[in-house]
């Protein structure tokens, strides 16, 4: 069931909504708009593609009559970040190239969750790597099952912080316990991330599901001007800050991906990988 | 005891002072200036004579010799929030200009939180609602019973935070906590308050009064210059923010008031109390 | 074995390195530059000597091949903050002079925190008291040690915060908590500390030191430049206002070292010492 954006549908509908993703199921019902990153044989890691096509979903469900957007994993992870393959099978000299291009793509992505105006929830099924642990410091409400983690292996690989994660994590959980995490690799459980304030809620694994829908279509029952209007006086005044932070994290990362660091720390992944 | 702000006292003085305010109880002693919101055959909810007294008293207390100021609640409550009754009885072709009103005197009121030089300390004695729980974050100390409980139901009414809520919050407990109360109508006990940072100290209920009166004594015994200096080194620089979100979020209620979303929530409130 | 900056050595080296400082251990040894304030028969009290060599010290990590800086205490105190002994022997007509340069001295030295660019970690191996604490906002990790504490009797002695704590400590921990140590003189132990999130970390006190070499060895064998440009991230967007923050707090106690509420304050604690 996977269409391209501009095809015409050749397939019956599902029983909820034709899906034009390769690597998305997204559906919409009682005013929820759910989109599943549905890569799970990749443990849902974010190919080119993929950001586009997240960056498609969320603009389609910014400007649809849906009141609350979810996003969560297919299988056991919820997403383990970027797919280091995005950097394989690159020729040298194609390589700064390639990472400034990389750089105005995730710039974009991430833009796309400052600039989502409806409440955004996560659903944390499982462990979350990299830039889909940074971006949740953008989400409204970030739902985690019992068992999942949350690592940000940046400086490990090479890299640097992104998703805004600069800003938002220090104003969520103080400068100290933002540099643990950013700067020293430290993944937490379910627990430290409710303790530090990035997850609103943790919730049983086995229920995760049922109990996290059940919420949000509660939410979802809500006035939904009022639910904009107080998201817009939330983040109105940093939104400005936000694009900038944005835009310096991802001129770093374009420097970072080119360095010697990285090149060396994925090297060293995949190698190990084939050992 | 109770006199208009420009009579002249005609009953006797109380033990205490004399009572200026139809709906508070003031009193003066050791520098310690105690407001007590006193209408708890309503649970204190403020109506718009209350918002103008509360403002007078702060600003008395502002320029007068006391140290320290504390605001509590008579009776059960701390304070139920914003009066719904002010929003009845009101014509149709007035609605306009009466949310108007309110805003400005709402913009006011909250105006007299930003600027109070002193140190500023709440008392929830009990349950608090709406306004009384989002000004709570522009105190410098906020003492809380162990049965009070902080509620927060704006969407639920189609209405929107106030109070510099939107701006405070995220700042205390982080976004998606804040959002939590701020969209989604959560309702925190004292030890949740007091876990996301919102609640200075939680403190046993059937003591509460006497111990909290006791540590105010004792913080107004301090230089009264290096209180008032250190909290303008603390507040100072977000001064001007805090005055604009305040702008920002009585605009936006001003819509909200004279909205479907809130004419319908409100009308839904008293028919469900009359039945 | 101390020498000026400029001199060449000529003592033997020792073990580590040469010591150029007279109250200050200083060591390289695997990219850590460690710092240990060396005046533990006097708490590790600050001087306007130390004050100076403190500054030296970062400066000179700031500007070698180490990776990450750690700053920690001898003996049992981690540093008992500004040494009182500073205030005595004034004579009254030099008082405002000395006021004024005591300003710029602390001015230079919360500079050189606000300005290192590497991860600066402290190890609170025991107390701490007033600027010793406050700093610690501008710290990237702080580890203490299980029965260390955190005091800030500022209003006690007339004075103010300083060490950009005004705005470092209501982000980390919410401004009402903030006010309980800034205002009003509350001691933190080392659970309260990490739970606000003043700490990154406790750890037992039998073990504290290895444990935190560990630590910092292991952060040390990072890419630097990762860790450098990561914290590059999350502090430039807010050098700004620190350093508007950092001179404001200055003058503020230059006007608080001056006044009766201060002079007072500290007579009255070298007359309790007397008797």
């Amino acid at each position: 069931a996977a269409e391209g954006l501009e095809e015409t549908p050749t397939q019956e509908p599902s029983t909820e909504t034709q899906q034009k993703y390769e690597n998305l199921f997204v559906t919409k019902e009682n005013a929820v708009t759910r989109i599943v990153l549905n890569r799970p044989h990749k443990k849902n890691a974010l190919t080119r593609e993929m950001y586009e096509e997240i960056i498609a979903a969320l603009n389609e469900a910014a400007n649809d009559n849906s009141a609350v957007t979810i996003i969560t994993g297919a299988g056991d992870f919820f997403c383990s970040g970027n797919d280091l393959g995005n950097f394989m099978s690159i020729s040298p000299d194609k390589m700064q190239e390639i990472a400034v291009e990389s750089g105005d793509l995730l710039r974009r992505y991430v833009s796309a969750y400052i600039d989502f105006p409806k409440p955004l929830v996560a659903a944390v099924n499982g462990p979350a790597i990299g830039v889909a642990v940074t971006v949740l410091g953008l989400f409204d409400v970030v739902f985690a099952a019992e068992h999942a983690t949350f690592s940000t292996p940046f400086s490990n690989l090479g890299q640097s912080p992104e998703g805004c994660s600069t800003y938002t994590f220090p104003k969520i959980m103080g400068h100290s316990k933002a540099c643990e995490m950013m700067l020293f690799n430290r993944k937490l459980n379910a627990k430290e991330a409710h303790d530090c304030g990035l997850v609103t809620r943790v919730l049983h694994s086995d229920t995760f599901e049922a109990n996290v829908l059940a919420t949000v279509n509660e939410m979802a029952s809500l006035p939904v001007k009022s639910l904009v209007y107080s998201k817009a006086l939330m983040r109105g005044p940093e939104l400005e800050i936000l694009h900038k932070v944005n835009v310096d994290e991802c001129n770093r990362l374009v420097e970072r991906w080119t360095s010697e660091d990285c090149i060396n720390a994925v090297m060293k992944f995949f190698s190990a990988k084939e050992n």
